[in-house]
């Protein structure tokens, strides 16, 4: 074993609207020893996620906010380097929520086993991960998509919506992204096969939507809600589905933002607006992402990685996605 | 035949905010004729619903707006008087969308023939017509509850309001009303059984759920929208189901109201909001109707309506709608 230390990002205090690094305290600890059962594991890549942000907020959520003071928590791939269980060896590659944090203890009961033969490890925290999934059971079980819809996606080059857009492609329907870059529009029409992007950043929504949208709009993957997802409502067809994943325009908002009431185009519409969570789905995430691997291999699904090195610059990098700065699924290289 | 005239009431000029008498024309016609294959209709009752105040807005919606000049829509009963056709003979009781208008002609194809033996035919409008119709599939088939969940409507001592308490007491539910007086919750617990009431005016309405719904939320039938509507979202349970129904508090305002953003909700509850209109399901509305008026000869469903006397003062009575002046069912009574 290293002589080394664990680094540890705990969270130094509840960020005030955006996060910024000072919120979070970086400091070395002594590296863990399991106990009789339980495994050390030496992290290789951390997830950054939207939804971290909401953890570090003080108020009831569908988990446990992070306490002040805490290790912030992440889904990460690390190996065995310890085992005291016959369940896990050294040199185990696993997926757990271990944390923002360079080793880490766990019971082997939480982590899933990873076949590197596979896929790259890297990829059980994106394509294969926790987004794809996210992905795959709110396009495919709450949007429900039929060939020939329009289907469109916000955040449509991040870890979720690239997923979405092509696995929309796949069942036949035209696939409109909205990105925040000329890059990210160019990426997702030439790279991913999208009909069609919008930079929402430099352009008239309205009539974008207008042009990219002729027969309307049947299904929306909602990732970011706010002002987009009223333009969008704007123009759903009859017995739409708005599939509400994340609103990542409101999470570093101190107070809710007010906006006009549009409720009555759901009834207007007879359409469905239903959030979800991709633990529901918890027992079907092995069907999804085997079918993903196929379209993988099949070369139907293609994904982007935004690799940052060090834990060191995750606050940075976590703070940047809140700003569009990434590109693809964020990952943080922990360790080689 | 009558030497009558015929007594019609136009939109004369788009309310602004809330309608006032000044936007409704009264005009005395002469009595239309019948063509071959019509019939001439003397209209007996005519139903006063919000879903009007929509019609009268130029702006698209799921039907076309009511143009300046022409006889306002509505759901109306009458008694055939004149017929040049086979398939309808004079003393027939109809429904159908007549107008507000005393007398009216119309194609047998538009109408729907009722026997006065089963039922006052004034029921066609409300309890056994389109109100019950819309509590029947908004509660059944958009609420979706079960037995021993609670299910919340708003504005329910109304047409609509109060039937679905009722059928979700049929269903095994906790039942919980809003209001808007005294007298219209002591209607909804001591008549119609519901296990509480809330009046909306006098109450700290987010405490008052707190009390009502001691195990939140499941079902939210949703009459008015607006603040009531947040209020209640902020208790919903995992697996809420809203169903859409109308907006109310919404529909005389000139500007739509800004509210808090809160679809972050839908997500955390892994929640479902679902807007319809009954139409969609007419081609089940018989098997609505036979078993409300199964569940009325059981008991087991009472209603009330609030009968206005006179075409003349529908406007008034229509206007006060929109203030919570009407009790129960508004119905105008045309002709004896």
């Amino acid at each position: 074993m290293e002589m080394e230390k664990n680094v540890q990002i705990l969270l130094g205090s509840r960020p005030n609207g955006y996060p910024k690094e000072s919120d979070f305290q970086v400091i070395e600890s002594e590296i863990p020893k399991p106990l009789e059962g339980e495994v050390l594991i030496k992290v290789l890549w951390l997830s950054l996620d939207p939804y971290m942000r909401g953890r570090m907020r003080d108020e009831e959520s569908y988990a446990t906010p992070v306490a002040i003071g805490d290790v912030i928590v992440g889904g990460a791939v690390g190996v065995i380097v310890n085992s005291r269980t016959p369940a896990l060896n050294p040199g185990d590659y696993v997926e757990g929520n271990l944390g923002w944090q360079s080793y880490v203890v766990s019971d082997p009961r939480f982590l899933r086993v990873l076949d590197p033969s596979i896929a790259p490890v890297n990829t059980a925290l994106g394509v294969l991960g926790m987004p794809s999934m996210t992905a795959y059971f709110g396009l495919l079980d709450v949007g429900k998509p039929s060939p020939g819809e329009t289907v469109v996606v916000s955040a449509a080059s991040g870890a979720v919506g690239q997923i979405v857009g092509q696995i929309a492609k796949i069942m036949g329907c035209r696939v409109v992204g909205i990105v925040g870059s000329e890059n990210k529009k160019s990426y997702i029409i030439d790279d991913l096969g999208f009909d069609y992007g919008i930079n929402y950043k430099t352009s008239n929504m309205y009539e974008e939507l207008q042009i990219a949208c002729p027969d309307g709009i049947d299904v929306y993957f909602d990732n970011v809600g706010g002002t987009i997802t009223d333009f969008v409502l704007e123009q759903i067809n009859v017995g739409a589905r708005i599939s509400v994943c994340g609103q990542i325009s409101q999470y570093n908002l101190q107070e809710p933002e007010l906006a006009k009431r549009n409720m009555w185009i759901l009834i207007r519409k007879q359409a469905v607006m239903q959030g979800f969570l991709v633990f529901q789905f918890a027992n079907r995430h092995e069907e999804a992402r085997k079918r993903i691997a196929n379209w993988i291999d099949e070369g139907k699904i293609k994904y982007r990685e935004d690799v940052v090195d060090s834990l060191e610059n995750a606050p940075k990098a976590f703070i940047g996605m809140f700003h569009g700065e990434n590109f693809g699924k964020l990952l943080v290289r922990v360790s080689e």
